[in-house]
């Protein structure tokens, strides 16, 4: 049985301007005091789902087993999508049910769900335009606080629960493995969809061509230091996914990318 | 009798991209070694003093009882003006006697205040350009770690303490409640002074008309997802207060507009 | 023998719209659980050393004995640049060794140093790209939890750990001193390389005029109020570094200055 630790993570399009995440923090802690509430991001683009799926798979299996994560990217506020809660061997996740946990749920070994409805456990009035104040956050801390989890509403079933993937594909006819951008990062480097295990079934080791945007880079690189001052290179990045970068310089401004351009990978066999 | 509690919460026009809400942070861990520090924000736009209360007010009532806050907008620091604290019946706050705390001083029931000129709780050397640092985080941190509210400084009688509100008035000839717009947040939603009892008891439940910068706007909605794509909604915001967004859009690059606009409400009778 | 605290504080160029520090934050929780993470800053210009440096300086002393500050500027990742960690009579330090610890070594009384090449104290896997996450953090935690600092890897010799300075000089036949600038803050205010001890050594007393890029403004004020509204002026920064500020405005923005500009100021005998 997973014990909830004391942590609580979030990742929001709420950005730092505002009072959201504080206002989210004073709710956590007026419920679970002794909670340690860590930021991941705030800076998701407004509304962008697939963007927060994205960086939440990335992020959370760094977390201590039992991290609560909260993953507020919500363009249905108010609306009849669901607030959810969901329970994997090894964490917790609380959040809309509009695709946002798509990657946790296709990773985990275990899920249980719950809907958020126990009036118990929200603040006693809920706003219909912040939801991550009156719904989300009260229902983190209190788990936090040893609320067990399906003390927080009924249940879900978890085949029901909304889900995306991204572009990846390959192309037999061309020899050419596809993807799209699915994050820019503050250096400008350039993540993709493609992941190394995808790239390694088709990619049997052979030298490839990466296109985007009417580019070409020739290779995969170990690191930025491999690659002459300014120059592109293509390597696995931390995320091992591919990604695109220039050294000491920034890629997406370069090639003019953004999120959702497509980039494929030519096996020259 | 107020027992201080060990979270101290910030909100200030710092940036995050100087060091000085991470000084901040050393001078009361230093002091206060078991301290929870919270951001509320620290992207007040540059000595907007108005801004700043608005916000402090919308966010400190979720904070647990004993919260100390920090409030830290200051473009008159190494001036005359006063560093104050103040304990209300429920909240600790820390700032400069320059309006910051206006809202803060109107909802208390009970106000307390003293200057913050016991030499023993600020820092040895006192800057002139970083009050934060010398005296504000030092008089939150020693409050924090248990010194009595009035060591910190002599008394102020809480009358004498700087207020200002905002634009807010209702115009009888035209049957019209007029605002000003008092933040912009990440989503380009705009809040405006009107709050909802205002609203309430001159709308009297009749249809409205909501005017800005030229535009006008139907009712009243209940969330963003009532209105079409990109279009135009006034509704009550997570503070109680009138604000205009568009749905999946930003309302104030579409409508040009800024802190300080005016918001007109005609009530149709 | 300095015993570390529980504080890690961090700064880094990896901004705040990614999931790097997020991820820090993960891997040092589920090394080191009661961690109390502090941000100094993340929005150090990409791969700025220099500037990382003089923040660093700027900030470190605030913080309690035995804070482990995490310094990850490192342009030059998954090359052979060291890895490190430095214990000086007061802090713990861990980075690349790149120059980012120039002015924690010229400060120090006593260094220790080691390179952080024991095994047993990285990520399983260390990827080319993010040593923050897989070497730096993971160091910083395991100290925090308990592990000695000679354990984390073999000796490094002090003297052979990269430093660089600032341009700082005094021109003795034209009565100038020169330095250039090291930061712009929030407000736009300009921080230079001149310090007080510097400035008072050759100035004497005698009064002085500043000048950058081909304005000149007189004298040294003490706070931003002595100005007139809008008015430059030059005066000594929370950090005993000449400053040049506009009051409630911009003075980088009305000068055009930014980081590497020359400033000379010219001694009026």
């Amino acid at each position: 049985m997973l014990i909830p630790s004391k942590i609580i993570a979030i990742l929001t399009d709420f950005g730092i301007s505002d009072i959201y995440v504080g206002v989210i923090k004073g709710v956590i802690l007026n419920i679970a005091p002794d909670t340690n509430i860590i930021d991941i991001t705030h800076e998701i683009q407004p509304q962008n789902i697939k963007q927060a799926a994205f960086l939440l798979k990335d992020s959370y299996t760094y977390f201590p087993e039992g991290t609560i994560f909260l993953a507020v990217v919500d363009p249905g506020v108010g609306s009849n999508r669901k607030p959810i809660a969901v329970r994997t061997e090894k964490y917790y996740f609380i959040g809309p049910d509009n695709g946002v946990l798509s990657f946790v749920l296709e990773e985990a070994k275990e899920i249980d769900a719950v809907k958020l409805n126990n009036p118990k456990y929200l603040l006693d009035k809920v706003c219909n335009t912040f939801h991550g104040r009156d719904i989300f956050a009260p229902a983190a801390a209190h788990l936090a606080a040893g609320v067990p989890f399906n003390d927080l509403g009924s249940s879900a079933a978890s085949g029901s629960l909304n889900r995306f993937g991204f572009i990846k594909y390959y192309d037999i006819k061309d020899n050419l493995i596809a993807g799209e951008v699915v994050h820019i990062d503050r250096f400008g480097n350039i993540i993709s969809s493609i992941d190394k295990d995808f790239f390694d079934y088709y990619c049997k080791g052979n030298d490839v061509v990466t296109y985007i945007n009417s580019n070409e880079i020739d290779g995969i690189m170990q690191t930025f230091s491999n690659a002459a001052q300014g120059d592109l290179l293509v390597y696995f990045g931390s995320g091992s996914h591919i990604e695109i970068a220039a050294r000491n310089d920034n890629a997406a401004r370069i090639l003019g990318a953004k999120i959702g351009d497509r980039i494929y990978i030519k096996v020259v066999s």
